[in-house]
């Protein structure tokens, strides 16, 4: 019984982190795309490929049909409003801050958390569901990057698709125990989202691996 | 009987304005790609992108196979055909010009209608099919300037998504009061054409909606 | 019996031409990525877009599921060792050189067979089936360099698409006449990776097809 109530609790948990993700990916889209002087329909399109372009594209490469997206129209619908209302109160000049920040690795979560499971649900292997999670994660900051002509933020020194993967790997060995799915999604939400802030709160950053090549030549040379 | 053959008309008109888009939009992605350099291929690949790009995701989305350019081959040799005459003829300093913004506003009223019909034919909730009319229109532009490192044109300040929805919403409008299909088509052919082309000639721009926020603001201050 | 044991020959050499590809592929990705700044596994994202970005999309265009890397996970785990290996070996100011445009071309060669085949298969029309050898190997080139804000260099003035396509219809033209598959197969693999080895050693690029518009304008002025 209380094991019903918290199965619910961790599927309405997901729902709720992923529309947290949702708008936080809504209002980084926008402010975007405002600053790269688009209009309001093209910060809307913008707003639109930030939250469900990771989603999508994970769905297509799983033959998963109809997208998520077209069955339930409460994600359209947030994603338009948040980003009209973010057009219109939003001043251009402020940075993706905190607050964003926060709500987004709240968002990174659920993302990545929807993303293993629904891979795994399909019959997808582990290690090809751990890609499903990284790609439903942060295909749509790619895709945002891209149309705004910048370096995509997620592929540069921030620990971030780590985050997803040290996820999905916690998810998985949980699994392999025995751990009931619900168990293991909520560990692997805490785990993403632990990873993700301790990241920001500390400026962590992968160091770069060119260092062990170097390590090893030098090492070499005495 | 005029019935049928205005139906069979608004067919072929719609039939006839796409392969006037398409033609329109390999030009464009040609001169764009000569400008950039790209040699005899890659002028007709990006004219391709351009030109059944956006049919292509809208298909892909909704699970639509086969894809609308494997079936009727006509589009491919147009496309191929047009580019490689343009590269031949034209010159690479010649601006899109008037002509063109012509050709492509009815290639923009053709391909919303498709968008929009083919989308809810599928079964999708009009919503979605709004979107689908919208991505069968710009998705390809977009990603012709994302292979050629610019910022996507129709995201920025021009009455062109808008004209996609008015258009869209016209033929829902009268869709809902239960005008036949045919007559509800060509509404939207022409409401998509003449607000695109009155906003070509008057320089019509979308007001930026910052302004809405701004004038609340100032509005408390008083 | 000969014949059996060619067959399965061209089948074989056809899988290890494919995985010299992959793994071209992912060392050309890895480095460019490096030299953007991306972190250890935006550089091996980057890579996976390049080996096998224009198969993904070659089998959504052509709804076959489940994609091909993840039914074979070979492909995900050679990726993802090479472009590691990569990282910490290779000094990120070592430009694309000979060894890997010799290696590139072996993949090239695989990747136009194993595109026109297995669009053939699926019942494409010829010219879909050219176009689907072409997509499978330039549109993972393609994706990187939009992700890593470059040009794509395969649209650029070189003999790639050209190779591609001259082995395409090498390959119809013998299957026109009767010539058994495998062989036609052998025949493709070698005329792509001729060309494309001449066109390397002797630095051939496409003439601009502007320069016959110039020709037939003096030509009227005489």
């Amino acid at each position: 019984m209380i094991e019903l109530a918290l199965l619910i609790d961790t599927a309405s948990l997901i729902y709720v982190f992923d529309f947290i993700g949702i708008i936080a990916c809504a209002v980084a889209g926008t402010m975007l795309a405002m600053s790269k002087g688009f209009d309001l329909f093209g910060c809307v399109l913008v707003s639109m490929v930030n939250a469900i372009g990771g989603g999508t594209i994970r769905d297509v490469m799983l033959d998963r049909y109809p997208l998520f997206w077209m069955m339930d129209l409460n994600y359209v619908f947030t994603i338009t409003l948040t980003s009209i209302l973010c057009q219109i109160f939003f001043c251009p000049t402020v940075r993706i801050n905190g607050v964003l920040k926060f709500f987004d690795a709240i968002g990174l979560s659920a993302f990545s958390v929807i993303g293993l499971t629904v891979a795994l649900s399909t019959g997808a292997p582990p290690p090809i569901a751990v890609m499903m999670a990284v790609m439903t994660s942060i295909a749509g900051g790619i895709m945002r990057d891209m149309i705004c002509q910048e370096l995509p933020m997620v592929l540069q020194k921030e620990i971030y698709i780590t985050a997803c993967i040290i996820g999905s790997l916690t998810y998985l060995g949980l699994w392999r125990l025995g751990v009931m799915a619900w168990l293991s999604e909520l560990a692997m939400l805490m785990v993403v989202f632990g990873v993700r802030m301790l990241a920001i709160r500390h400026d962590w950053h992968l160091p770069s691996i060119r260092m062990v090549g170097w390590l090893i030549k030098n090492e070499g040379k005495k």
